[in-house]
């Protein structure tokens, strides 16, 4: 009966992870991708309750660090980019070629951004004089007004943050949360008086990342990423790395520092307490949609998703199971919803006049963390049967029910959280070393597909590249949590506790 | 001095309401409009939370209507429009030539829809094949999909919802909140079995409006609008109207009934108990970020904003007043705030060190509904001095605190409801009436600027061509409260309980 519930609703096994993941996405409703534009899903009201929530969770952190919510307009007037684009050709010249570049000229049509956007050069019948783009990030539209914002020492820090959505013109392969070309999009851009205000901001940065991901049950590889593959304008960038169930590390969070890069192009400037005028520090974090790609990659398995309570769009799903329609058992289901509904949880009632085996299917593939039942054998006995989507059946006394389910809700999310470091362990695997040979530099042993490798490294560019072109892999960056003992490098055997990975990005 | 920190700041009095509205909503920090394209406001913290809480009280009553909430796509390609052109062309010339629409032959150029719209014709350095526009709003994307989700009457009715950035090519002058490029826009789609089906969500949609109209405590005229204002496609249009204080009536909501003409163009249909084919019958809802400007016109006075608590960003504000530093009032503030804010308040603690004259003008323009102060004095005698934005001030015992305050916001709303009711009275008034004249109609005595009219109706099309064209004002259409006795039509003296209002638009 399982097997051909589940053959009917087509799951494949998550073992063949790239057909799975766009598969389930469907069968649990989050979204429909036949919209007739490629990258651009409607989100179905399961999958937006899940995004909200996620998003509720990232309001609660802002507020909590004295972040404010604003909204700039989606429209970017093409003139406001000369300024962006001459920090960022600036800045890449400046690293090429080894100077500083305030002593570089720039050439305007350098920068690769308008690639990547949506123009809209008309509207209604008219020819606009001036073409304007969807925002891919708002570094532009909002730099452009914090000048007006900023004058002195007091208005400092700026921490703003908004959830938009964003838009970039993605020419790879679609999929759906992972790569889009509308974007769900939080970002925050913060403004300080010095090098150390922007430090401290990014420290906090981390902080709820880790908060995030706690929330989330999953972990990530967070990364100081390489200067080649550093932000436009950022001084550094910091990125939070999950790896997906198919060895494909998934960048699901950024956060730069970016010293006083962009207030220089912007004249974001303010007076200290000196009376003196300074240029700003600033940073940006961003998050996206991805982060529920995550969740569906990390958590889900054969039998369809599973959701971290937190983010749950329906915790506990409760239905009676009667042979005949018992008044009595609906009225005690009402009961525990009720209770249940007053405390807090998002709870459904599935009182559908269908197989109770069709309704497990269901609410195992939209991955409902919590079942609960009652027959009239149960209610004679005083008690519930709950049942775990992380696994794990039981009768318990109804008089407990808060407990018991509170109980549930923290025994899954750490059951959650076990399963997906056991994960990460399987995925990150150490790299098997490298030699050099008279042919070049030779791997010590053929790597597997769809792992992450890990290994000590003290080089330079030119070693990033040797590794990088053996492996066909990617570096992810200076790992934020480096050995605790010195290693030797892969490459120049110098001993150092800097951990690097090496991996195949999304 | 408070005439000094007024005129400091710049509010012009709200007599001169065209003056006072943008200046209030940048000195309030509710928008920021220096931003570089016409009719894109910044949305600052304060306005956007505002907003918030207006859409958390939409979201509110769709929850309890049994809506979901979708996320379509913003960009809809240009062909999907084919469908929409030939409904909306068609019923516009079987309006005109007084026929049945499915007579008629049909021009794909005649929908005005295209002049609205901003396009994408160009992404990267790429010309599109398919053009693109931003959604002005989203029947065309949704139903497009409806026909893949509805296939059996047991799919229906199917009741969903969106709050999403909408676009239209403004040409008029715009205005924060009520005629803006970038919108932020709200639009409730259903599809029903039958014509009966689409009657009850219209009159659910007529509850949801009298409900959000309570909270945010005015009134408003509800009026089916006449044929020729009647949105394209729809059967006919309800439109709920403010009126703002310089007399003008602004459209905050409008719900359309579709019968079962969009369906036939889009060709959603679905399998009746009976096994037969049937066409659905839709209404959609729409509002917009007018609200907030209907709140800020309809309750703000010389000082600023008032809003009512409901959607208050801050809805009390907490300071102490003490020559010097007094730890024991900072505590009794903290408490207080504290108190409050676990009640479900939404509180702020305003201990900056300037005169109290100040903070008083900033919380006024703010429109915080309830402010509350605390000296050494009051410490000693276990009060609180308690001063709402609607006017009265008092001292209070601190142990009926909660008491005190619920009471007070329930005032609060009462008195503005009440002012608001009256401000409605003075501004409808009775029409004067209309003769024929050898020089055709005259008005019985000059109309005064500035205000709504209202008559009995019993005329046709060319009777209100009459009456428009004598006054220069616009009909808004059956209001939705008729006379309870007949009265005289003004043209054609046929006795009837119809009752009409001419107005100035916005």
């Amino acid at each position: 009966m399982a097997s051909r519930d589940k053959a009917k609703r087509g799951i494949p096994s998550k073992e063949d992870f790239n057909l799975w993941y766009p598969a389930i996405v469907e069968i649990a409703d989050l979204v429909d991708k036949r919209y007739p534009i490629k990258g651009m899903d409607v989100w179905k009201p399961y999958g937006w309750k899940a995004m909200m929530l996620i998003d509720g969770l990232t309001r609660a952190e802002m507020d909590r660090t004295g972040h404010e919510e604003y909204n700039f307009p989606l429209l970017v007037p093409e003139d406001l980019l000369e300024k962006e684009n001459k920090l960022v050709s600036l800045l890449k010249m400046a690293r090429e070629q080894g100077v500083d570049p305030s002593e570089l000229r720039l050439d305007e049509d350098d920068a690769g951004f308008k690639k990547e956007v949506y123009w809209v050069k008309h509207a209604g019948e008219n020819e606009l004089d001036l073409p304007m783009f969807l925002r891919p990030t708002s570094e532009t539209p909002m730099y452009t007004m914090f000048p007006l914002w900023v004058r002195s020492h007091s208005d400092l820090p700026l921490k703003t943050f908004q959830i938009v959505n964003t838009f970039r013109y993605e020419t790879k392969q679609t999929r759906s949360f992972i790569r889009v070309r509308e974007i769900h999009f939080f970002e925050a851009h913060t403004a300080h008086k010095d090098q150390s205000g922007a430090d401290a901001q990014i420290k906090e940065d981390a902080i709820i990342v880790q908060n995030l991901l706690h929330d989330l049950c999953f972990p990530a590889l967070i990364s100081k990423r390489p200067v080649w593959d550093t932000f436009p304008g950022a001084w550094y960038s910091n990125a939070v790395d999950v790896v997906m169930p198919n060895g494909r590390t998934l960048q699901v969070a950024t956060y730069h520092h970016y010293k006083d890069q962009w207030a220089k192009a912007f004249e974001l400037k303010y007076e200290d307490v000196n009376g003196e005028t300074k240029f700003c520090h600033q940073t940006t974090f961003g998050m996206s949609e991805r982060m529920l790609g995550a969740i569906v990659g990390m958590h889900g398995d054969d039998s369809g998703l599973i959701f971290p309570p937190k983010v749950a769009p329906i915790q506990i799903v409760i239905m009676p199971v009667a042979e005949h329609l018992d008044d009595n058992v609906i009225l005690k289901v009402k009961n525990i919803a009720e209770q249940l509904h007053s405390n807090g949880y998002r709870v459904r009632v599935d009182d559908r006049d269908i197989r109770p085996g069709a309704k497990h299917y269901d609410w195992e593939i939209k991955g409902v963390p919590i079942r609960i039942e009652v027959g009239p054998r149960d209610l004679k006995s005083g008690q519930f049967v709950m049942t775990l989507r992380t696994g794990g059946k039981d009768s318990h006394d109804s008089n407990l029910l808060l407990e018991i389910v509170s109980q549930a809700i923290g025994d899954i999310e750490s059951e959650l959280r076990q399963r997906s470091s056991e994960h990460m362990k399987k995925f990150v695997v150490k790299f098997p070393g490298i030699t050099e040979t008279d042919n070049g530099w030779k791997l010590n042993s053929p790597l597997e597909e769809g792992k992450v490798y890990e290994f000590a490294f003290d080089g330079n560019d030119s070693h990033a590249e040797i590794l990088e072109k053996a492996t066909g892999l990617t570096f992810l960056g200076d790992c934020s949590e480096p050995y605790s003992e010195p290693q030797p490098c892969v490459v120049t055997g110098k001993m150092t506790t800097n951990k690097q990975h090496l991996a195949r990005m999304y």
